[in-house]
């Protein structure tokens, strides 16, 4: 194969290209649901390493899993004002418990439900509900509770992993004495979000509150972590939201605190969901398909055993074998590498291809010649120029070669960030920054939703983050600088 | 405490002992959704131990995860006419996609659906639909395919794990060439059940087919594993259906084979879910609360510090911190003893009865005087007598004593379900013994479905299965003992 495996490339049409290195990868594909996506076995595969690392992440730091109903109860939505204004507009509603025949050889509804049901676009309302019942005094606090489940929010404009009608996510959901705590429990789990996208996902990103405009409905406060793509937009990977006591009084969260007064819990909430699958693809892949940062690969090496027909496949077959063996005996961050071999009747160069855009880091041709010199022909993802290796000397510095590999990703995903990221001090300057450009620009903003919003209406740009690391560096407002402004982050963004 | 800690006990009221064991051990309860339940941390962490051992026996046995749409068009399901019969009566429907302020308040639902939506009870149907799009040749087959996920069936009585509106499970779909493939699988899965069932939960079972009457809607053929709980009734454990070309023709998944010509494929489908919960509590659990086998108890080992007020706790403390470091480098079954050291500021003897009605296998209560003496005082649940071990013979032999309680939970069990099998010869015996007892009745049946009906009509016990391994024998059937019989199970059932 000659040029590249995908098309169109990132330059003639990113969009276009994203579609197709999910198209290439075999990840996922539309339903023919409207905006429900299936997730293939290779998408699914890498999800559930995210879903392992986090998980143990989120355990680490003190966390249940549990599991609540799919359904709430149309009342609960209605409880906490803001919420509702958030999620009752896209929302999937069941009305009947049942389909009887409508004479005609085809089904129609009966059994209308006393009360309709929402299909849980996130679950505040109906895990309060629990918290509410489960809390009685602050002994019973932290409480602190994840749930691994599927949300629907009925967006109308989808795009495969990025907005999906269903999606995939984990959510958790803590209720706390103090608001100091609560408020504490939302940056440790912005930090394991932010530790999961740089140290797994070889992804860095801007920590930051949101804006008032962009909270999540019910919040006090959203924090969230950002990434940037290939194409110069931000991608918000991650929410933590401090809800104060919105929650708690919604739902009844009340607890007999040290002083023997009955007060409101302070909660939190914070997710990350499929969404991932999209910044993993969008922060790494080439127009040769996806690039996998080996920590987050379903295998990390694939074999090619490179056999001729009429030639006994027995001394490539046993070579590779022992390879297999033994390169799997390796550790790497702590569990053994993850290697397959490929041993479907195919072509060799047509596997190595499918395995290139598939972005598994490292593959290992093994033929005739391999084992007669006792040699392995290297092939890394993230450069395309082939390696001869020793057997011994690729058992031995394997794990090492995927370590540069997962930190090259990140090197050159920071070298980009950089590049797109701007100091802009006046809105002369952020105009013609994203006229002509993309990327991050980093301004002091004195925040006005108004503001926002004429920003986004004229430019499309919208108010990332304004970074929590700041401290009390602080300037002229770049909108109007007869005020003072604090960091403000501004990208368009997915 | 005296006595027993669960009431009633087993004898006194069995059903309600079930849910009080559930309430003592804080596995799960009722949500305000009807028929919905809560998963609570401790039983979901018992699910997640079941999740983990399955979806490693599922890959082993060469099938990939993937995720498929929560959503099922109402067209979909009206394709199979046996599979709407079977769930068209008692599903959730989704009509609307918005909710819209009611004027009064309130809210109500806007934007109706073009097409109404199921929520999946089971997914054959859409993940035929991707089917019929990734086969195209016999080489695409087998293709392999199984998803954990949550369903919903509207049931009118609902009982926690049991039978609950939305549950977990894992459902496999598999296509195939050849009839034989297909039915090869359809066994394959039922043994990997059976693995698990009597390997990991330490429950006996009956494998065996289904008759007509209790087939999966849509099946040719439906294979079971059927548990005997401690009342003496039958609990479907899990169930494999062949599907023969029914879904095929229904879905249009068809394939070019061998000779050129376009054939239907011959699918299968199977599946477990968190019924698997009620079974392995009623499985062993007894009037002190729940009994978990080792292999699947999230802590194995639970180390209770005993501190004296006034007294200085680090010699305590930093004994079973070394306690649990050693334990928790032995190896049970491959992988490294789950140990937990419970550090709450509670009475000892509550934290120890604590434990015992959450039913993990083994306590270990260390004092001064234990450490004094280099101690461990060991309680194990499955014989309440404390047994003082030396801390190193206690290391050397944890995972061998999780071993011994493993075994004898299953030599418990099945001793019991030898007690409450019976083999029976005709409607009289038979008769008499539901009439006034409970457990398996072994016959030989000729099969006839008005039969099975009037037998669930007056004695209210069904047939279980018709077991696999019963080979050519055959006998009278012991309902009409002028026809010939198969060997057939009959039990009361959940």
């Amino acid at each position: 194969m000659n040029g590249n495996a995908i098309s169109p490339t990132r330059k003639e049409d990113y969009a276009e290209w994203y579609q197709q290195v999910i198209r290439a990868a075999d990840l996922a594909e539309n339903s023919p649901v409207r905006g429900c996506m299936v997730i293939k076995p290779w998408g699914y595969a890498i999800w559930e390493q995210m879903q392992a690392v986090l998980d143990r992440m989120i355990k680490a730091t003190g966390h249940s899993n549990a599991y609540f109903p799919l359904f709430i109860p149309k009342s609960f939505l209605e409880r906490e004002a803001a919420h509702v204004e958030g999620f009752a507009k896209e929302c999937a509603v069941v009305t009947h418990s049942q389909l009887v025949a409508d004479g005609q050889g085809g089904l129609k509804v009966a059994s209308p439900l006393e009360e309709e049901l929402i299909v849980r676009p996130t679950s505040e309302t109906i895990i309060g509900e629990s918290f509410s019942r489960w809390i009685h005094s602050y002994r019973d606090l932290p409480l602190l509770i994840n749930q691994w489940a599927n949300v629907v929010r009925w967006e109308m404009r989808t795009r495969l992993f990025l907005r999906t009608s269903e999606f995939l996510w984990q959510e958790g959901h803590t209720a706390h004495e103090t608001p100091e705590e609560a408020r504490e429990e939302t940056i440790r789990m912005l930090e394991v979000y932010q530790d999961f996208a740089e140290n797994y996902m070889a992804m860095p990103i801007f920590c930051g509150k949101k804006s008032e405009r962009e909270r999540f409905p019910g919040a006090d406060e959203t924090l969230s972590i950002e990434a940037i793509m290939q194409d110069g937009k931000a991608l918000q990977a991650g929410t933590s939201h401090f809800l104060g006591q919105n929650f708690s009084r919604a739902c009844n969260i009340r607890f007999v605190d040290r002083n023997g007064q009955l007060s409101y819990a302070w909660t939190t909430s914070w997710g990350v969901s499929t969404r991932l699958m999209g910044a993993l693809i969008m922060a790494h892949s080439d127009d040769n398909g996806l690039v996998l940062p080996p920590r987050l690969a379903p295998y990390q090496i694939v074999i090619l055993p490179i056999l001729r027909a009429n030639v006994d496949p027995e001394p490539v077959l046993s070579y590779v074998r022992a390879l297999q063996f033994r390169l799997s005996g390796q550790s790497f961050h702590g569990q053994p590498l993850r290697v397959h071999v490929d041993h479907r009747d195919r072509r060799g160069g047509e596997k190595a291809w499918e395995w290139i855009k598939k972005g598994v880091p490292m593959r290992v041709e093994i033929g005739l010649r391999e084992v007669e010199n006792g040699e392995a022909c290297v092939g890394l993802r993230n450069c395309e120029k082939k390696q001869m290796f020793g057997c011994e000397e690729l058992v031995a510095h394997a794990a090492q070669i995927l370590e540069e590999i997962q930190l090259d990703l990140y090197g050159t995903a920071l070298q980009f960030r950089r590049k797109k990221t701007h100091r802009i001090r006046s809105y002369k300057e952020f105009e013609e920054f994203f006229r002509s450009d993309s990327g991050f620009a980093v301004t002091y903003f004195s925040p006005n939703g108004d503001i926002e919003e004429k920003i986004q209406a004229s430019l499309g740009v919208t108010l990332r983050c304004m970074p929590l690391d700041n401290g009390d560096d602080r300037g002229p407002c770049f909108y109007d600088p007869q005020r003072s402004g604090e960091g403000a982050i501004w990208a368009r963004a997915y």
